[in-house]
C-alpha cells in the first residue's frame, strides 16, 4: 500500500542540522530531495504512484534535466514511455537542441519534477516542450511544495504525489 | 538476448547530418547518448548488461550527474542498490556537498557512466566519491569510446557493454 508514502517520502528526505538555503537563509531543517531520489525502493514505489496519476492517452515523459531525471527513468521502465529531458541551456554543439531524447512534434507529453516550490522550472520546460512542437498535457510532481498551484494559473493539468504545507506536515 | 545490444545502442544513437562537435569540427555524423538512455527498453536492456558485469560484494552504485543518473536510476530498479550522483560542483546551499543521495564511508561503489571517450570525467567523479572515504571497486561504462584504458592505466577495474573502436564499428 501506498497510503503512506508521502510521509515517507517526507521523512525520508528531512535532514536536521545547520543548514543555509538557497534564499540565504539559515534553518534547521533542510528538505533534500535526492535522500528519496537514489534510494531504490522509494523511486520505484514514487515511479509507481506517478505512473497512476497519468491520464490516458500520454504518449511521452519529460523532465527538466537535474534530479528529476532518476525519477522519470524509473517512471519509463514502469510505463514503457519514452523520455525527453530539457535542458536548462541549449547545447553548444552536435544537436544544438535544448530537448534531448525523444519529443516530436505532436506527442502527448507527462512533464516530470521531483519536487517543485515556485513552479518556475517546470514552467519553463513546458514552454520549451511546446516550442518543439510537443503538448505537455499533465504536469505530475512527485512532491509539491507549492508550485502546483502557480504552474494550474498557468493553465496547466498538475497532479502531485504528495503535498507539504508550510508548516512542513505531509498529506496526499 | 543481448548479443546485439552493443550494434542497437550505436545504431539507435547514430545521428546523420551536418554537426559541430565539443571539439569545434564538423562532422556528418553525431553520437547522440540521449537517445538509447532515453528509450525504455535500450534503457532497462542496458541496465541489465550493466547488472551483469558488476562484481560481488557492490554496496552502492554512482554516476556523475548528468544524462548518466537516467543509465544509474534503471540500474538501481535492477540491482536494488542505493545511488550516489557526484556533481561537477559542490552545492553552495544545504548540504554543500558535491555527492548527493548515498555514498557513506566504506560503500563499495560501481561508478557507472553512460559513454566515455578520454575517462576524465568519470575519474573526477571516483576521486570525488573516494574523497568521501567510500571505495570506487568498479567502472562500468555502457559505451566505451577510448575512455576505459585511461580508467585502467589510473588504476581502476572497468568494463564496458559495447565498445566502440575509432572507425566506430561496436564490439562487445
Amino acid at each position: 500500500m501506498a497510503d503512506d508514502l508521502a510521509s515517507r517520502l517526507l521523512e525520508a528526505s528531512e535532514l536536521h542540522g545547520d543548514f543555509v538555503l538557497s534564499s540565504g537563509k539559515r534553518s534547521p531543517v533542510y528538505f533534500d530531495k535526492f535522500r528519496f531520489l537514489t534510494d531504490p525502493s522509494l523511486l520505484k514505489e514514487t515511479a509507481h504512484a506517478v505512473a497512476g496519476l497519468l491520464p490516458a492517452g500520454i504518449t511521452h515523459l519529460a523532465a527538466p534535466e537535474g534530479a528529476a531525471t532518476l525519477l522519470v527513468a524509473a517512471l519509463a521502465l514502469e510505463t514503457h514511455l519514452p523520455i525527453a529531458v530539457v535542458r536548462k541551456e541549449r547545447k553548444e554543439y552536435g544537436t544544438r537542441s535544448q530537448v534531448e531524447g525523444h519529443a516530436p512534434a505532436g506527442a502527448r507529453i507527462a512533464l516530470i519534477e521531483d519536487v517543485s516550490t515556485t513552479g518556475h522550472q517546470v514552467l519553463r520546460a513546458a514552454r520549451i516542450l511546446e516550442a518543439e512542437g510537443a503538448e505537455v498535457s499533465t504536469i505530475v510532481l512527485a512532491i509539491d511544495r507549492g508550485g502546483a498551484d502557480h504552474l494550474r494559473e498557468a493553465g496547466y493539468w498538475v497532479k502531485s504525489v504528495a503535498r507539504v504545507e508550510a508548516d512542513g506536515a505531509a498529506t496526499r
